[in-house]
């Protein structure tokens, strides 16, 4: 089995909102920011949020910062979630324009990747979907989205495209939902170097079992490009500790992860709106850090119970193990 | 039966934010969210949120842009919730400070309220519940809580409290949640001035039918004194016009407000992120106008399916109604 | 458009059970079943379950009593979720003496469906998923249940097999889940003619818009097969009449089902536990016709709606259609 | 605080049905199951279901076999969910005489509880609520309902009167459906012997959180009266062994059950589907020994950690105690 490679998103160490409150916290300059992850024990390294965190202009200077801290550029966030511009979509708006936007941006983004010695975009199109039922013509934007996605898969061959899924939020419905339907974008595209990104929560509250959406990108060419962890009570994206609410699961995932041969980035991405960030964010990777122990311990006995498939035996080794 | 008396929420034409985007359009002066306000056809009432909109300083000249505009303030609606002083609680909060913070916030509130001539104040505890598990002390601070209602109930005997209660966010878990735990603080205060408000929406996601809820307040000493409108897809607070999702449901509402004698106001609230929002919030209006009309023919048969209560029936007359 | 055939399952004719009572009506003779089934109007087609209602033995009986009442065997419907042999699995299951079983038996229920006439094997496999965590080999079973559907459909070139996905029950996760995991699965075999049944009702509790899995399985090579009507209130597989919870989201059906060239059945599936059971199914087809009539006054109305994509001229336009 | 007393359902041993299967194991003679329970290590007591293991006319011959076995009888549960006159009701019927016939048969069943030593009836009214929208008198149902509660507490004043709430199944709608309208019934009857019942299944699927629920209990006079266990996804009744998908709720509720001095039994409450369910039910009693024990040692500390409130000091201790 591969080390595990712990990671973070640098924004969650700043300010967090909701959409009554406008900050709990006071913003941070990205480099202090950028001070306080590398602090946090067995982080190697760091997720940046295009715009943000990064652009085409400052990408040197990051690259320089990540270098003196020893960290990689985990991945590169564009964000085309939280510009205006992008309120009824990016790469699927039904503004012509405004979809010749995203690509445009998302190409700077792939450049400053390069930069960063990054080969991976993580896309989360949260503006791509619907919100009322009749409003949205569901193949043409579908499309779109497709489209752009090829297009830049083609243009950047280096660069491996990881799309995010959510079920939804900010828009009541995601066009990029859960893990099948990602995956049937990644098949459309014909490239190799479009995947998928789990963040297990956005998984949780999609009635997915996580461990069987790994095992779906496995089979549909090994598509599993990134990992995103944190914890919800299974009915929104609440962006917790992991291991505060679930425990079970994310032993599960550990497990799958290596039976698929799963070497990417385990990245924290949490919302730590009352909690002081670093620290919380550290609770999450100890948390894995636990039960990657019980995993090397036992992972023969799990393998067993695999096969075997008997509730009870599972519960026993579980009370043991745990 | 009473006349439906229709109002609106002003903010809700102001921006929309989330948590991820910090707003969707460009924010709007009060006055001229008043203006737009005043013109959307039926409105008889605004409510008002505190401090955004209102504070004991502007009051009186506000109370002069209403009365020229023919229009009543329907409730006032402390903020509680937007002020990061509360991001761990208002009147439950384990601060003292911040727990006496927000009573004397409250209190000028009501001070606000007599000038308008408005006996409600509409209270959204947002931030009071919890996130994380064995984090909170659910009695002592449901009793703080209960305690601040009390005493504001007593000071303020000729305005009525009514709690506006939803399952979650921003916190994970709210302490007023549902209607039923909602009427039993309302039994604990000991006062006939506290109620609650329903919002149809966080109802409808808290797994309630709201018409039932109407009912459970009716038999707890007739507690109903306000009501937010808004649709949803069922999990979330989607905050959406009216009878684009569901529609049933608000033609029984429409019926049991009758029945429990509810001559309040029938009040938008609604999030229109991406839509224009005066017309937005006057479609709910339209929608409910709609059912109204369809309940004012039919309030006999209704009567009759209820009390046969063979779901065949009801749908075909649902069929012919609708 | 092609014109709307209705169809109904025998078995919601019959007895209703629910894990706690094992049955709130009598038992009526398959016969006497489709005497009712044939009164309801509109109705063109019947669905049949195996063995329950067909079997290779009595396969040319009952052609003849369809014969007799002029009507069509819609689909027919192996039994392989209330056989206690599939307890755990048909096609998936860990033991190997019972996949064997499932495909044999399937086999006879594609030669029944030749007797019929019938070129559609609608499969839902109930028994086919995991309950707990750490039991399952998401992997190989998801394998096996390929391989089989793979097997039969090459073995029955002619017959069509529609895979009836539902998130849960009876186990707490199936492997046939949901539209776009359906529609991997089909990918997988190869073979054109696997393809997927949606169940209204499971869509719902899903998560999904249903009109967006219908352009889903257009997308993916023209695979929906099979159309599964009811209504629920969004948690569960309520089973219920059309139309008395949620009202829009079927125009927007029927509209999708038109668009994407969709000229199947639309089949009654529901579970009138307390109602009379052929007038509660009568609802549900009187209520699609409802819509469709709506829909064929308003098509083009729809279709700039749905370009414009402005949900308050949705709105307006639906509440004079509606 | 006091020592755990364990049960379990009688029931759960025997034979388990899904609304496809008729039954997915052999029935148990009940003198059989009884044997087998008795076995399961530190169960102390059993609770019966009303007509399938309980009569009038056996419960001196089954309070001989309890006092042969050593054991206590925990409760009776009347059976108003599973015989089919109560299909649309029992002390809520439209029908008067089900509703006096569910009256007559409870009281029966109380007599039965007194010559087994018993005194708490657990009433779980699984039929008592409603399906559609505009079927229901929701005021004269619960008023029905609560009538008939009232008239059995005080004519069996040494009988204590559990009701087990659950937001659905096998209606849509539970009219005792969560922790704080069962209680506002509890006030209503005006008695002292009605109270509650947690099932941590239901409580989790209703959305509560259930250490809040057993406070809101304690507050409302102490009404909480017995604890049924089992786990589940949280979006319905899985029925699964305890700590299999949830962790740390099951401690806090431990935690929170001795501060609010709950006394009575812990009874465990599955359907072991496709499990032996003798050591099914055992995990469950083990899996809570064991966070009892951790509950044990860490009293003070969690104490310290509910008052102060920090989600990273929680999540590092539970690191450490679990």
């Amino acid at each position: 089995m591969s080390k595990r490679k712990y990671s973070v998103i640098l924004g969650n160490l700043g300010n967090t909102k909701d959409r009554f409150c406008g900050g709990y916290k006071d913003s941070l300059p990205t480099l202090e920011m950028l001070k306080q992850a590398v602090k946090i024990p067995r982080v190697e390294g760091i997720e940046l949020v295009g715009t943000w965190d990064i652009t085409p202009q400052n990408a040197r200077e990051m690259k320089k910062a990540f270098d003196d801290h020893g960290k990689k550029c985990a991945s590169i966030i564009p964000d085309i979630f939280a510009d205006k511009i992008y309120w009824k979509g990016s790469y699927s708006a039904k503004d012509a324009s405004v979809r010749k936007h995203s690509l445009d941006y998302t190409r700077k983004m792939c450049e400053a990747a390069m930069i960063m010695d990054c080969d991976l975009l993580n896309i989360w199109p949260g503006q791509d979907g619907f919100d009322y039922m009749l409003t949205a013509d569901y193949d043409q934007e579908r499309q779109w989205f497709t489209d752009a996605i090829t297009t830049l898969a083609k243009e950047f061959p280096k660069i491996r495209f990881a799309l995010e899924y959510k079920p939804k939020e900010p828009r009541t419905h995601s066009y990029v939902a859960r893990m099948a339907d990602s995956l049937l974008m990644c098949l459309e595209t014909g490239c190799k170097n479009v995947g998928v990104t789990i963040d297990t929560g956005h998984s949780l509250y999609a009635g997915e079992n996580v461990s069987e959406a790994i095992v779906l990108a496995k089979r549909a060419g090994n598509r599993l490009m990134h990992m995103h962890f944190n914890d919800n009570y299974g009915y929104w994206d609440d962006d917790m500790i992991v291991g505060t609410v679930h425990n079970v699961c994310y032993l599960e995932m550990l497990y799958w992860l290596d039976r698929t041969g799963y070497d990417g980035w385990l990245s924290m991405d949490q919302y730590p709106f009352r909690e002081d960030a670093a620290p919380a964010i550290s609770e999450s990777i100890e948390w894995l850090a636990k039960y990657d122990a019980v995993l090397q311990e036992n992972r023969k006995k799990l393998d067993e119970l695999i096969s075997v498939g008997d509730a009870v035996q599972t519960s026993r080794a579980l009370r043991s193990m745990l």
